[in-house]
């Protein structure tokens, strides 16, 4: 227990002392927790990079890893800090919808106010709860302590669904690029799901239109692309990528996190989808 | 002792393999030392910014954790590698006065000139004695060897006073930003004790003049700051920050870390603060 | 052997979930495994890069240390995925030459094709070989699994040269910069060998030429260097760099990685190199 994982999603970055502050607040109340960045360089403020960044990567880490999640804007306002249990994993982070996708994942849930102040650094500044509040609480739970000292359990916590595509008509599917990674590939929030009839065994025509570009191929693996071709692609965590070969499809499609992507299709796919999408309210 | 905490506040930067060479030093001495990173992006050959981030993260860690402090234009030349010892805390750093926040903070300090060679890598480069000599004896250190082991106490190692703000006449204090923050926070040299009347009862109406713009709020979460308001607050580490509600007051008032900020107050604040100031000597 | 050091040494970014991840699959498995990052941000895809990054760092980690090198333009495809053995350290990366310097300096080497995959993680994706493959094998090595369980050993692995200066005539050696470091230092193919003459008693005049700017001088510091002045210097890891005290070289040539370095030698030197590279052949 005293050698528990904590992991790191924040919006940080690592250029200054906020992370570094952080892990010293932690290791002094037990210098043997194990601290694991997942990511510090969650985009400034921004909720819903967070909630896909950790998203991405809590469930490779072993039980009862304490996932710290500090996207945080609205630090020293009333805004609650959240101690989140699940069946296998431990989760901190401000009460803005930072973790709507592990919510969104995960069955068995139980959210508390940590409001036990006995923890906290004190006193505690209005501007840096990352160290005065949940890297101290962090530490403690990383010593045994257990979850229900740190607070009351609550339901009316916040929570948002991940923008979903929209059915504008019946050929029209538009959706948006979530996140632009390292390389460049353009994360958008289609999934499998919502494309079922590309991934039939008889694939219709479509198209992927991103301002005035069309990608029109799917490919498995990022090397089976034509030079400076941009394709779509599965990509690892079951979102739909716009990606090309050791390139950025991000310069080529000058699109961006927020881009609009719309998947077009011809007249028999159309029916196809009418018929998979019956019920679905456009949106 | 073999499970020492070993802190990184370089300039070497996450791309190049600076670092992690030096991690390998270390392991190489000592497989069980627990190494963690404050912050391996200070600016380029910045003392005054490694000086301010270690300032703002050492006293955070646990008793005896050994703290290098490695910006270091001076590699090569004749400039000593010094070891600091603190009531709580060890530093290894190059005698150019990158530890002096840390001198100013710490009443009991005991600086040695480190000369004992066998503790080094040899053959020693004229380029990297962040891996030669820090990084060795840092592994050495954190194995408990003495710290009389590794040279003698000396008392003339540079310091240098952090750049305070200057009265120019009873009107106007004149500082400086002393570092952009991730989210384009700037922070300045201005403390709560410069500037008491501002956190007086009444506080006196003031102004923060950057270049043409003029800062007159202050605010006590980024929260409550209105939509591209910038406005003042007193941040995690005592300084007061120019600062702006999710978004980047850098890039709002055009101005990045050494940019000049003044405070000009209304006639009734320079009374008072003519009394606060009497004998402040105008720089 | 629970406790083994695994380094990464990839082009995942500090930004996304990739390394995160990657460090969850690993303790997962094995929660005592010592995890270090050497560099994450290798330039994407770019192998030489990668090569050369983990070249200048493994052999200060200790014996049994598995370096994970992971730049893999080739994932999904045909490409193998190596376990590479050699006296004292153990490598996991694509077949794809980003070992190519490794296997320059170890004279015994094992290779062996990574093809055991219920020790994978299942399904594995075609676009993220780090986390399902790698990650995993890392994994059951650190925790004491044998080598050869992973697969067979193989011969036909892809290796390349490091590209070396060409012999253009006898006045003029041309070289190239292999990397741009953190600080602007320009890191070229030049090493001290190719320039004998260089580092003779009296050296011949010399000059680097770069683009319509030349590099006249040889230093052994960066702080001897005068204001702006571009200089050469032997780097710590044995190549010649173009460096400028406290300042960047790159922006004051308009140089970067890639960028053609000339080495040009006055009619007395020429004489000397004429000896000394009697029988290379020219490029």
């Amino acid at each position: 227990m005293a050698n528990r994982i904590i992991t790191f999603t924040t919006d940080f970055g690592v250029t200054d002392h906020f992370v570094g502050t952080m892990k010293g607040v932690i290791l002094k109340l037990n210098p043997s927790a194990q601290i694991v960045d997942i990511s510090n360089n969650v985009h400034s403020y921004d909720i819903l990079d967070g909630a896909l960044t950790i998203a991405q990567a809590y469930q490779y880490y072993p039980s009862d890893t304490v996932h710290m999640v500090i996207v945080d804007p609205g630090v020293g306002t009333h805004r609650r800090p959240l101690l989140v249990t699940t069946e296998k994993h431990i989760f901190l982070a401000p009460d803005n919808g930072v973790l709507s996708l592990v919510f969104e994942r995960e069955e068995r849930l139980s959210v508390r106010h940590v409001s036990a102040e006995h923890y906290f650094l004190q006193p505690v500044s209005q501007t840096f709860h990352g160290r005065d509040v949940f890297a101290a609480v962090a530490g403690w739970l990383s010593k045994g302590v257990d979850v229900a000292k740190f607070g009351e359990e609550i339901t009316d916590f916040t929570r948002f669904g991940a923008p979903k595509p929209k059915l504008v008509n019946p050929a029209l599917l538009k959706g948006v690029v979530l996140k632009m990674d390292k390389f460049g590939n353009l994360i958008t929030n289609f999934t499998v799901k919502d494309l079922p009839q590309l991934f039939a065994q008889n694939p219709p025509a479509f198209k992927f239109v991103v301002g005035n570009k069309e990608v029109i191929t799917l490919r498995t693996s990022y090397a089976q692309g034509m030079h400076n071709e941009v394709f779509a692609i599965v990509g690892s965590t079951g979102f739909l990528e716009l990606a090309t070969n050791r390139g950025s499809a991000a310069a080529l499609l000058g699109a961006n996190r927020g881009t609009e992507v719309g998947f077009v299709m011809d007249d028999a796919a159309v029916a196809a989808v009418a018929a998979a999408t019956a019920g679905q309210v456009p949106g």
